[in-house]
C-alpha cells in the first residue's frame, strides 16, 4: 500500500517558503510485531511546528530533512498486528502529514467517547484545548472575577481560553485583528481589542478601555506590542502564561523585547513559561470537565477545514498570516 | 533644634542631576505627643529611590518637591514623648536623606539585639539582606545544588546573594565589572563573570564557561544584556527572581528588552518580580537565621562609606556608576 507524505526539503529561515515541502510517497512494508496501519481522516497543523523545522532542538526534537513530517493526527485502523487495536477503530496519534501511517500500536490512543466529532480530539478536545486549560488553570492560577486578557484570541488556543475564563466568571479581554475575529468574541460576551495599526502604546490605552480595572491574567499567544501592550496595564500580582510568541517565530533577525519588562517588579507578576506536554497528567481532569461542554454546545470552537493531503502545507502557513479562525485542519478524503 | 534636610527641587529624567538635590534646613518644632527626636548616625541610598524621584507612583509614593527626602536610617534618641522609646535608644527608621529627625515613635523600630554594628541593619541585616534572601529563597525557590546566577553580584543585594547560594550548596556565577569587584567574588568560591565591553552574546557565552550545566536560578538586578545572556542559559523549570532592573531606571528613552525572552517557554521558566515590603512578616525568620552568621563573621557583608550629610547624593549618584561595592552608607559625624 502506498503512503503519501510531506518531508522537509530545507531548515526555513523567515516564513517557510512553501517550495520546501515535498509531497513523496513510498510503498509501505509489511506490518511489523505491534504495527498498526491507520487511514488519516483529519490532520493538524500547529505554530509549534515552526520549532521543529528550524533544525535546532528546542523542546520538541526537530524534523529531519528528507523524512516524513509528523503532527497530530485522527484516523481509522485498517490493519493491526497490535493485540489491542482492530480493524474500524478510530484513534489519535502523531502520524500526520500524510494519508496513510504505520505505526507502534503503542503510540496510539484510542478514541475517547464522547458525543463529539472526531475531529474535536484534535482541537477542542486536544492538544490546543489542553494548552488553554493548563495555562489558565495550572499557570495562570486564574479565579473568579479575575480580569483576563487574551492575544490571539480567535486561535486555536486563545478562542478556548477566552471562553474557560467566561465560564470561569471573569472579565475577559480578546486581542484579534480581522473584524469577523472581533465580532466572533463580541459575540461570547469578550471585550474585543484590535491590533491592527496600532503603537503598543495605543493597544495599551484600548486594552485599559475594555479593562479599566486592570489585569489580572495575561494568556501570552504573541509576544511583540500585545506583550508590551499588556505588561503596562497589570494588576499587583498579576500572573502571565507564556503559551508562544507566534510574533516571532518567523523573524528573520530576533526583534528587541519589550521596553518595559521592568513592570514584573513594580507590580510583582509572573511570567511563566509551560509547555503542554509537561502537564499531560492532567488531562483526564481536562476531559471530565470540558467533554461535556463541547457535548452540550456549550463551548463555540471554530475549525477552519483543508481540504485534501496536498493542503497541509497551505494550511500550516496559513496559520502565520492570520487565516485561521479557531482551529486548523486538514480533512482527507476517503 | 536646627534639622538639615534634603530636598528634590525637580522630577529628574535621566541620570538625576546633582543640583536637583538642595540641602535646606529648618528649626524643628517642640515634640508632639508620641513623636520622638532622631539624631541620625547612618543613612542609607539604594537605588529604588530614584523610582520615587520620577513623580509617579509606582510601588512607593513618589517624592514630594520641595518636602524631606526620605530613606533608611540609623540613629539614636535624644528627646522622647513615646512611652516605649527612651533617650539613647538606638533605632531604625526612614527619617534619612537628615541629620536630625522628628518622628512618630510607632514608625520607629528599636534595633534588635544581636552582637553586630548598627549599621548592619541597613545593609546585611537590612532591607538589602532581607531583599537577597526573600528573593534567593521565597521567589526563586533556590535548593541545594542549583546553578545560580547573580547580576550586580557584587552590589548590597547580589553580594549577600551569592554568599547565601553558597551556603546552601550551590555552583554561583556572579556577574560584575571592575576587577576589585571579580576578584572579591573570586574570593569567596564564587565564579566571576565580567560584563565589561562584552556583547549580549559574548557575556552569555562568558556565563557558559563559568556554569556548563546551565542555570537553574538568576536572581536579576540589572536587565540590558544580563538578562539577555541570563534567558540563553536557562535550564528547564528555571525560575528568575526580579529584584530590580537598574540598568533602565535612568533611560530617557525606554530601551528595547531581550529579544529572547520566548525562552521562558523553550525552559518552560517563571520571572517573578518582588518587592521586599510584601515579605516583611519573615523578617523575623531571617533575622534568626542571618544575623548570627554576620555575629560569627562567617558572611563577608560590603560597606562603602561616604563621610557627612553633604556626601548623600553624591553617594547616591555614584550608586549607577558601579561607583559602590556592597552596601552605600552615609556616615554623619556627631
Amino acid at each position: 500500500m502506498l503512503s503519501r507524505f510531506y518531508t522537509l526539503t530545507d531548515h526555513p529561515t523567515g516564513l517557510p517558503k512553501r517550495e520546501l515541502f515535498s509531497l513523496e510517497s513510498q510503498e509501505l512494508p509489511d506490518l511489523d510485531e505491534g504495527e498498526v496501519r491507520i487511514r488519516n481522516h483529519w490532520l493538524s497543523v500547529d505554530p509549534y511546528m515552526r520549532g521543529r523545522m528550524s533544525g535546532v532542538h528546542t523542546y520538541v526534537a526537530p524534523f529531519q530533512l528528507g523524512k516524513p513530517m509528523e503532527g497530530g493526527a485522527i484516523g481509522e485502523v485498517i490493519a493491526s498486528n497490535h493485540p489491542n487495536l482492530k480493524v474500524g477503530d478510530k484513534v489519535s496519534h502523531m502520524g500526520g502529514w500524510r494519508d496513510i501511517a504505520q505505526l507502534p500500536g503503542d503510540s496510539v490512543t484510542a478514541l475517547p467517547d464522547h458525543n463529539v466529532p472526531d475531529q474535536a480530539y484534535l482541537g477542542v478536545l486536544g492538544m490546543p484545548g489542553m494548552t488553554a486549560w493548563t495555562g489558565l488553570n495550572l499557570i495562570a492560577e486564574c479565579k473568579p472575577g479575575d480580569n483576563v486578557l487574551v492575544s490571539a484570541a480567535s486561535g486555536a488556543v486563545g478562542s478556548l481560553v477566552v471562553q474557560l475564563a467566561k465560564a470561569k466568571g471573569c472579565h475577559v479581554v480578546g486581542i484579534a485583528g480581522a473584524a469577523h475575529k472581533l465580532a466572533w468574541l463580541e459575540s461570547l460576551g469578550v471585550e474585543p481589542v484590535s491590533y491592527r495599526d496600532r503603537s503598543a502604546q495605543e493597544l495599551s490605552d484600548a486594552i485599559k478601555l475594555a479593562s479599566p480595572n486592570g489585569i489580572d491574567v495575561y494568556f501570552e499567544n504573541v509576544g511583540g506590542i500585545c506583550l508590551e501592550a499588556a505588561l503596562s496595564q497589570l494588576n499587583e500580582g498579576a500572573r502571565i502564561a507564556v503559551c508562544g510568541m507566534i510574533d516571532g517565530y518567523n523573524a528573520e533577525t530576533p526583534a528587541p523585547g519589550p521596553s518595559n519588562l521592568s513592570q514584573l517588579v513594580a507590580r510583582k507578576a509572573k511570567m511563566q513559561g509551560f509547555i503542554v506536554a509537561d502537564h499531560w497528567a492532567s488531562y483526564g481532569y481536562f476531559l471530565n470537565e470540558v467533554a461535556p461542554q463541547v457535548a452540550d454546545g456549550k463551548l463555540d470552537y471554530k475549525e477552519t477545514i483543508k481540504e485534501g493531503l496536498e493542503s497541509t502545507p497551505d494550511a500550516f502557513l496559513a496559520l502565520f498570516e492570520g487565516g485561521n479562525t479557531g482551529k486548523m485542519l486538514v480533512k482527507l478524503s476517503d
